[in-house]
């Protein structure tokens, strides 16, 4: 059950202005009032972090793998009452909220499996050289810490998995951060609960109260004061650009500046190149429709974009798409606001000089719909309204046709930094791919070939980051086990006595690492 | 030899205001004049640097290392002629520089057989799952790229290996990003012999001009158009914290903000304990004056603070060091701006409340010579006052008496970031080192026992860097194969077919790489 408390540690805490969840299918309020965190709730919650630190951050692999699997047996022991909560909260179906709360699950556990793995500690050994003339060199062993407390900041678009116990949340533990989220107040009840799941896992795991705090809230002044904490030494954020800025702001003028890694906005090209469009134009407007309008197209990796060679071909995807595009009904959006700031992005869009509307999608009843849109545009318009390439979050998207693959380079290069490009492209477009992926690898996380961005896997290899603005730092993902590394940082011991070593780097390996040992891996079987 | 010019790219540029060299030793103004690149000139270079991105940042690994082996042979092939002039525009010795000359040539080919081994490039494969229910997986590869262009200023007090060619050039070499040096005008002959030594090396191994440009001068304004320049993808730095600081307000106000690896400041604590100081306090502090005075003290790493428990053993301590930085005369110090800062600081910890100053080093004739200094004061006394922890760039250093070890622990808990951190210590300290290690490792990046902080080696387990302000960014790096991580980023591959996927990830791998497939490594023998 959900109350309207904050967690500090261990404690509830009732009181501050209150606030309500909002039904977007309906707009109606929901009964429970939600309390927004004060300044000294934050101030306490950051030293209750601090003091976990040490014993959280140098627990065993094994031992923050049960905690890490501990959150994931709590969060699927809330039962129905998560999904129900989660549906009147965000206007998602229940399919899309338990496959949603599978993936927050099974995250944990990819996380728990790599922490017992232990590359993760990038334990490094080079041994003392004693004869080395002119001078001895001395014994050097390096193994990565944690970094310390962690603010996470969830997003309103996935209440489960990037949200209380989401990627940040879970890669933060892994690392042997505390954690204090700042709770998204779209989702207030949905937060609540996982909240008090993790709190449960700290309590069972027998590890300091601290290790984990939640502060709901609807104030920017709340979110500014977690960030501003000299006790948090890093950031996660998803969600806005206006939003992840003014972190990131907050965190360069600390006294202590700090990492703030925010996920934040992204158009995410499609590119159409001419074999794939001859091959099959039509199945691709259908496919790109499917993506597009996806639960609302409420994605950090939709597909605002697309750039194509004009052509026939492409006449026919278009009329493909635009046929797909008015069939499918609007949808319930997440929030009022989300709502709101989707029918400005889009009439905006419709306004725009030398922009075509391709097509829009079909009303439908009720409040807070957004109706699909496709714009169409020339490259030299694009390139010359970089207002046509801002991210309008929901199903919009905007086609921009080119007369030669140079101007698709050319387009390209002058985008932002995004978190995925995908190629359409069939063997005969190989040399074209080639020819776009130098500039397109310079703007992206993830390339993709023949599938669509949304839907991203978590495993090793997946990047969910991109250079900016798609992200604040493009040297990290934050979906994947590689999203640990945000928060860890290097510690070298020089000559220090094995008993007074971490674990990591004693002469026994005694948790059976690989290590690199004189510049070579040695792999434990 | 040098003739005062610009570099960018192949072409050499005159002009600009001119500056010259001074010989610290003597005050002597040297004869060639040097010229002030202009923002053109920085516009220019950043621009060629671009340019070279896509063919640099894709050479082969051993086309890249032979790269690195070729600036380390043009190096050697200067000559006498890089150690004279260094000579004369440092007042450092010969055996020195020729020391600092052979860890520049070492690190470049460390980097080298580094970059050959490609572990680096972290090739990560994850296949696809066509039969996963109920949705099949795709095809994830990911590889580190290159972030783009680097701008690299390097330091006074290494003016070969961290400045032209050291460590920030070598790693953004490594990691396949062209570099343009902001030369530092205290040594600017040095700077441009070695320049000139990486343009040859650059013509020589065919690869395009803009790997390399070569900017000196002498104003803020050169240095923060380069950081401000578009095209630059990250900095490298070593040097004030006032300088560090002014590049990350720049780097983090443009509108794509980029990380700047600062080294800045750090005054590298050493912890006299007790059982170490009843057995050899007097040669620890023949030792310890051996560390603080070497150079002038002008090392980053310089042990500029001590602690420990008051007692008639560290009186000892104290009466060795007292005799020994007495008998040890002024050295001639970098320029006379570090000169006077160094007097400056010195001047302010000897008037400040509290602080008694144990000794002075012994005066010795010319111009710029540092007298060496050792001050002492309470643990509530250095607490109280920030000030006292502030570097003295420079031999001074100021030893910390506290009357428990909780007290020495609660001095270590208000320190600021550092590079390293120093336990002098015996069997019988153990306890209290491990009592001491929670709280150590939180502030620093190496960890020392028994040893001294100056010397840093060049290897794979090397961390030269710690949090802030000891630098910007505590996960990484700027000495040892680890300072390569700072310029590379991830990029993912989806179902990309193998003939345009990157050599690293394709299913031959035909650079024989280590990869992590399946999340298991397979080591290619």
């Amino acid at each position: 059950m959900f109350n309207g408390a904050i967690l500090i540690g261990a404690t509830e805490r009732q009181g501050g202005e209150s606030f309500h969840a909002i039904d977007p299918a309906t707009g109606a309020k929901g009964d429970v009032a939600f309390h927004n965190a004060s300044t000294s709730d934050v101030a306490d919650a950051c030293a209750l972090a601090d003091a976990a630190f040490d014993s959280f951050s140098t627990l065993t692999p094994n031992d923050r793998a049960a905690f890490l699997e501990a959150v994931a047996d709590q969060i699927m022991a809330i039962g129905d009452l998560l999904i129900t909560t989660a549906m009147s909260e965000s206007g998602l179906p229940r399919g899309r909220l338990e496959g949603e709360r599978g993936r927050t699950v099974g995250q944990l556990r990819l996380f728990a499996s790599y922490v017992r793995q232990g590359d993760w500690l990038d334990a490094t050994i080079d041994s003392a050289l004693p004869d080395r003339t002119p001078l001895p060199r001395s014994d050097l062993r390096r193994v990565n810490h944690a970094v310390g407390p962690v603010a996470v900041f969830g997003a309103s678009n996935f209440p489960l998995a990037f949200s209380v116990a989401g990627g940040d949340t879970a890669s933060a533990f892994a690392a042997g951060c505390p954690v204090v989220v700042k709770g998204h107040p779209a989702h207030p009840g949905t937060g609540e609960l996982v909240a008090r799941a993790i709190a449960a896992a700290v309590k069972a795991s027998g590890l300091h109260e601290g290790v984990f705090s939640y502060l709901p809230g609807t104030t920017n002044e709340l979110g500014g004061a977690l960030v501003a904490d000299p006790r948090i030494k890093a950031v996660g954020f998803t969600g806005s650009r206006g939003g992840g800025l003014a972190l990131m702001k907050i965190a360069a003028n600390r006294e202590e500046p700090i990492p703030v890694y925010a996920e934040m906005s992204s158009i995410n090209p499609v590119v159409l190149l001419p074999g794939a469009l001859a091959a099959r134009a039509e199945a691709l407007g259908t496919a790109f429709v499917g993506s597009l309008t996806l639960f609302s197209g409420q994605f950090c990796t939709n597909p605002g974009l697309v750039i194509a060679l004009d052509s026939p071909d492409l006449d026919r995807f278009v009329t493909s798409a635009a046929e797909a595009l008015s069939a499918n009904g609007a949808q319930v959006m997440l929030t009022p606001g989300i709502h709101a700031a989707y029918e400005q992005g889009v009439a905006a869009l419709a306004g725009a000089e030398g922009v075509t509307t391709l097509a829009r999608g079909a009303e439908a009843e009720g409040v807070n719909r957004g109706r699909h849109a496709l714009f169409a545009t020339t490259g030299d318009r694009f390139r010359s309204n970089p207002a046509l390439a801002h991210e309008v979050f929901g199903s919009s998207s905007i086609l921009v046709k080119c007369a030669t693959i140079d101007e698709v380079v050319a387009t390209i290069a002058r985008l932002e930094g995004q978190l995925t490009a995908t190629l359409q492209m069939d063997a005969s477009d190989t040399d074209n791919a080639a020819k776009l992926l130098p500039t397109l690898s310079r703007k992206v996380g993830r390339v993709l070939a023949n599938g669509w961005p949304t839907g991203v896997e978590v495993t090793h290899a997946m990047v969910h980051g991109g250079p900016f603005p798609s992200t604040s730092d493009g040297r990290t993902t934050s979906v994947g086990t590689l999203a640990m590394m945000r928060f860890l940082r290097p510690v070298c011991y020089q000559d220090v006595a094995d008993a007074v070593l971490p674990p990591a780097l004693q002469a026994a390996n005694p948790w059976g690492l690989t290590r690199r040992v004189e510049g070579k891996l040695e792999i434990v079987a």
